[in-house]
């Protein structure tokens, strides 16, 4: 099998104006590499014929498999399917095909059809009709004959691209798959700086092509991104097992899961085994705590519930803090933040309980007590643990980076990072 | 004063790999439209030299200016310099003013010296280099003389970026701006579908181009997105003001805030203007409907506490629902709804109460209730309002359409929405 040569291409003006982001590039760029296809170019071409022709007259004296996206509407903009056919050269003609599936999806929907979703029923000659179960635009597959180059054209809405290519456009690629194929998979860790995890690995990340190792940072949370290439999908698995292993033999005890597993789900569930519960009382994060610890299904069985305490009145009343310590400390304060988690968990009768307070501004902010300022605690049997951090950034970044550390630490206190 | 014709292009494999979304288009795109540039089209390619070089020689006959992002690290991957360098057929030279730029930046940071840095500190010939406050590779502008195009290289990470372009790109194309700029307004509405939306103004959005009028719908919220071409910025800000000024016109009931307003900016700042107070209760929304209100800075004035009351006992205990409803009616009722809000808005003293009791999936549907179930209540001094809604969609989807739908029922208490 050789090497297929693919690139993708997005037809709107939306794109080129800024008012969209090409999500779908990406989206595709990731399976195509999974089946081995080399990507070599993204263009995006504003809804303009002669512009977009000449973009896929040259992809085409370049390409295997060319990938279009956007274009498919019923107006006179939408005109990718013109723009592939002057360039290939051949007429766009009515699809008996695609006005079954067009008509269906009407049907289906309950919605009048009108004669501007003829439109919708055009390909390039010799094209076939790909089903869209989510909009009215069929996607179209113009397979290349005697090694000339194949087009597919899919519909712009992301939730339409991608329900037509995995259903369609997958399984074509399935057998016509090139003999290299590329996966990533990323190792997630917490509890540990970017520096640190980067000083772990450094021999691993410089040791070169195969795998890449990569780091990653996010709001607290740093990822490793291992990539291989391989020649089938279970030898890339393989490749990927290693490099997770060699990155869990280094850094282990920071990791809490892969891909796109999270800590909060890492919690629950270690919660749920040990039949442990947790409850919050947070001011500065307004709630947001609570709202990742429940992002998570089923943690209700750890989570019976949660205060905000945004006024001082409710911090002693919901949480039981002494009006003592917010007049002596302050409400942000180390003493504050060990009253709330302790006086929730005592009220809940739970495992453990989470104290969040600080300072996100852009107000509130004194002599002493700087903007992103915060002070966590979480009780539990064995004690109270507090931290103070000062955070930088706007409003929303410290409030998130608040809720991961409080997440980091009760993640601690469950036998999770050391 | 001509037309600029640009093209953008991001030098990176991780964006051919997918592994990487090209936000960076978008936002060079909208800047650019908005100081009257054409922007024709967009390109990725990959750390590879050859390949990279073409793409800058293509649009070097195309456009008359060209902003690359990407490829400006330290690495022998890191080739936009060469690749730009081979394209405009200039050699690559040291800077001593990109060297000054990077050691400045060393030492602000305290970082040690090393002489891959250098790598960094060459320009094309003739090149300037532009400060970079956020890391170490400078920008490039190589200004085309007679008439030749210029090539801009800007580093890849998007802060980065962002500060560099601002900063020093922004101000070199005032003067050298088209004599058409493109600028958009987003009118925000909510309590509306978006076919009703679009019903109302359905002859401006097929009125033509200038404004062009598009609706676009995200979690419950419909934004109208208003685009104009005009000459100046004064002249495209009141064609702007007229579109916003026809849509309310029609719509202003439904409008909320324009551009980046958001609908608990609007709640909060009304609260505050009439000195009202709201207090929450919510269960399957888990502390999301808490966290949105309190991301408003100065939130606190209107907000004094709320509860999340995920388990049976705490909605009795913390919100004073009253045991008997929950064995009668369940806790996923107009009932209970209605107690939770009445119950927390009695304990707070708050003019507004707000109750938050569903079903966000995937377990915990029952035959007579549906997952996406949600019954929601405001209490006021007027009464206490009930609706009951099913959403669809994945456990995440739900929670956020359920507040979304809780802070368009505050909205309409504090006269809002109709």
């Amino acid at each position: 099998v050789s090497r297929v040569r693919a690139e993708i291409i997005a037809v709107g003006t939306e794109l080129l104006l800024g008012q969209t982001v090409n999500t779908n590039a990406a989206y595709l760029a990731t399976r195509l590499a999974e089946k081995g296809v080399d990507v070599f170019r993204h263009t995006a071409v504003g809804d303009n014929l002669e512009r977009a022709a000449a973009v896929f007259a040259q992809a085409l004296r370049r390409a295997d498999l060319i990938i279009a996206t956007g274009g498919l509407g019923t107006t006179e903009d939408d005109l990718s399917r013109d723009a592939a056919a002057l360039a290939l050269g051949i007429p766009l003609v009515h699809s008996a095909g695609a006005e079954l599936q067009v008509r269906a999806f009407f049907e289906r929907r309950g919605l009048t059809w009108t004669d501007v979703q003829f439109r919708q029923c055009m390909v390039p000659s010799g094209g076939h009709p790909l089903p869209n179960p989510c909009g009215t635009a069929p996607g179209i597959l113009c397979e290349g004959q005697a090694g000339r180059p194949t087009v597919i054209l899919l519909p712009g809405p992301p939730i339409e691209m991608r329900a037509v290519f995995d259903a369609h456009v997958l399984p074509w690629l399935e057998g016509r798959a090139g003999d290299v194929i590329i996966k990533s998979r990323k190792v997630n860790l917490c509890g540990i700086s970017e520096p640190a995890v980067e000083a772990a690995v450094l021999d691993l990340i410089r040791a070169g092509r195969n795998p890449t190792i990569a780091p990653l940072a996010h709001g607290g949370q740093v990822t490793l991104r291992a990539t291989v290439k391989a020649s089938t999908t279970a030898e890339a698995d393989a490749a990927l097992d290693r490099a997770e292993a060699a990155i869990r033999e280094r850094l282990g005890a920071f990791v809490f899961g892969v891909d796109e597993a999270t800590l909060e789900e890492a919690i629950v569930t270690r919660m749920k085994d040990r039949g442990h519960t947790v409850t919050v009382a947070e001011s500065c994060t307004g709630g947001l705590l609570c709202g990742r610890l429940t992002s998570v299904p089923g943690s209700s069985a750890v989570f019976p519930w949660g205060v905000v305490v945004y006024s001082n009145r409710s911090k002693v009343e919901l949480a039981g803090v002494a009006e003592g310590t917010l007049e002596v400390n302050g409400a942000v304060s180390e003493r504050s933040a060990r009253e709330l988690a302790e006086g929730v968990r005592a009220r809940a009768g739970a495992t453990f309980g989470i104290g969040v307070t600080g300072i996100a501004g852009p107000g509130g902010a004194t002599a002493t007590k700087p903007i992103g300022l915060a002070h966590l605690a979480v009780a539990g049997p064995g004690g109270t643990r507090h931290e103070r951090h000062v955070f930088a950034g706007a409003r929303s970044h410290i409030r998130h980076r608040i809720v991961w550390q409080a997440l980091v630490m009760l993640w601690r206190e469950v036998g999770g990072a050391p």
